[in-house]
């Protein structure tokens, strides 16, 4: 496995393998890897011939009261999980090489799809993400991204990004990763005190819940999911989210419809820990 | 010479020629092709093996009270040019196929460059450019693009754009061709009667003049190029602007100094036509 940091150092490693007819799947990720980013590490194994990850704590998409400065940071660690997945290249720049010392005159703005959900909630994270990922897609241009299921916004809206701006590259979600009792794992799982860590599958178990009762016929969930709003409450969370939003533009949804697509989606904090959760509602 | 519309096709017509091992040099053109545009294509075969030329008028360039709806449109000639000058592929999308029927939610935002010159003239003029030639770059992938020195502002935006997208792809700056008399060539001069193309050469000879100045020691030239402004009316022009900026941020500069880089650019109209030019002052 080769580790580079420079642009010229990844474009020549990936030039490299595609002159040797390789496929190329690539995993972006803020490192911090857990099983989660392991199983888009294998999923991208299987969709391609070589897999290039990227390890980079975006300051971008952070905001100025977010959890830039104690997010988890473990690079040898990283390395050899990246290692011990068969990973090619792991591509590890830093903010310098990445957004450089001038200032910066290009932004990326979002429409709509960044209006509810974590967009909603964390003003400039897209734009943070669209602006890193955008880069990151030009200088790797990989085949095939792998993106998780559990940040399914990041997942939508990176995809119309891709068609909008013409990148030549197929975007794959990964299911979520969770752990034995329904927690979707995450980097920030580790911020949890033990108390919170058992509390936490709560808001999954919240998501199942209601979940049944659309698959069951619920087609206007707004009580239930107030209720299951205050359940998380009574159990310890500060609610950020808890609805359903369509698919295609992440709108709030008031009645379901059958032969629709929808994100049933919660965010809540427990302590200071930001977690979310979300199900896909083929109906 | 082949011509395409569609972008699976000139993606793969590009490929074909990476395959070979050829180097590309892409030209982005609006038609209505003249000999400016045919000196990029020919500084373009000197840069790569192959010349890939768009025709494409980009809508979301153009202000509503713009001539979207009558800017030249001549395909038959400009195929006809392109294939005489030794075009390897013409891409000539229309408008579904750069922008699709769908809502558009991803938009390029553009800080302090385009605030002066053309950008402060024509708002959302520049945003609409990079938004078309990013996709482009994404499409075609090219190793080298090229665009008129005319056109100055939008050079350095776009290279500005490439700098931080990480867009693997060299600008060139073509020199502006000019007509006998000294009228930089632009598909808008087609919209001037005889009589304003007999006084059009006046916005280049005023840029001369002043540029003589500062280079026999004006360095500050304000009230000359005040002078100058109202020369230009009396001929008949009504000015937009006439000034000096700086090359890197494109702002209004009032005191020149030695060892720096200048851009000498005017704007103006004659009738409703609106003619540009700027001479690079590198002092």
């Amino acid at each position: 496995m080769k580790q580079v940091s420079s642009i010229a150092d990844i474009r020549s490693e990936v030039a490299e393998l595609k002159s040797q007819g390789k496929t190329i799947a690539f995993v972006p990720t803020m490192g911090a890897l857990h099983a989660g980013h392991l199983s888009l590490i294998r999923l991208a194994k299987e969709k391609a011939d070589e897999v290039v990850v990227s390890i980079y704590v975006n300051p971008v998409q952070f905001g100025p009261n977010e959890d830039f400065d104690s997010y988890p940071r473990q690079m040898e660690e990283d390395l050899r999980a990246c290692k011990d997945e068969g990973v090619s290249v792991v591509f590890t720049p830093d903010d310098n090489i990445m957004y450089g010392a001038g200032k910066r005159y290009f932004s990326i703005n979002i429409d709509e799809l960044n209006e509810h959900m974590d967009g909603g909630s964390r003003p400039g994270f897209f734009e943070g993400i669209v602006l890193v990922v955008n880069k990151l897609f030009n200088i790797i241009e990989p085949d095939i991204a792998i993106f998780g299921q559990k940040d399914i916004q990041q997942f939508q809206i990176l995809s119309r990004m891709v068609e909008e701006f013409n990148h030549d590259i197929e975007l794959v979600a990964a299911p979520i990763a969770r752990a034995n009792d329904g927690l979707a794992l995450s980097s920030r799982n580790a911020y949890l005190s033990d108390e919170e860590r058992k509390i936490a599958p709560g808001l999954y178990r919240a998501l199942q819940y209601v979940e049944k009762q659309i698959r069951d016929g619920v087609d206007e969930p707004g009580l239930l999911l107030k209720h299951q709003q205050d359940e998380l409450e009574a159990k310890g969370f500060k609610n950020d989210y808890l609805n359903v939003f369509s698919m295609d533009d992440m709108q709030p949804v008031i009645k379901l419809k059958p032969g629709s697509t929808y994100i049933l989606a919660g965010a809540a904090y427990l302590g200071k820990t930001r977690l979310i959760d979300n199900i896909i509602l083929d109906l």
